[in-house]
């Protein structure tokens, strides 16, 4: 089973990555951009056939490792 | 407009923070994972309407800014 969690900064908690792209590309005259943000998305290949299960294990690694509760969301998705 | 760019590492590449969050997942007892990687997501805001044309100048991003040819590949959505 493969599963993607994308990990990306809350509402409010400063991107300086997101910040110096968007300088970078005006930089570089692509004026039709108006914000860059960045996410960090973990591909992970689990060796397990239960969705539910699966699920649940996913949340708890982003909960124990993946994920900083204070300024990242998490979403996951079951992509294969 | 808003695209997202995704940018991966080619296959073959060594994938250092993938192989770490594996290692990490794997001292908490996560002994489903089987492997980790990952990808970074550039999500950008774009002041056009022009699907076509806003596709063309995210590849242009790509290849002068965002994904390095030689070691990354790139995925282009527009996803609102």
């Amino acid at each position: 089973m493969i599963a993607r969690v994308e990990i990306s900064l809350k509402k409010g908690i400063a991107d300086p990555e997101g910040k110096n792209i968007t300088k970078s590309l005006h930089l570089l005259h692509f004026d039709e951009v108006v914000s860059a943000r960045v996410i960090k998305t973990i591909e992970i290949e689990m060796n397990t056939d239960d969705r539910e299960k699966a699920l649940e294990r996913l949340d708890e690694m982003c909960r124990r490792l993946l994920a900083n509760p204070v300024i990242n969301d998490y979403k996951i998705e079951i992509v294969g």
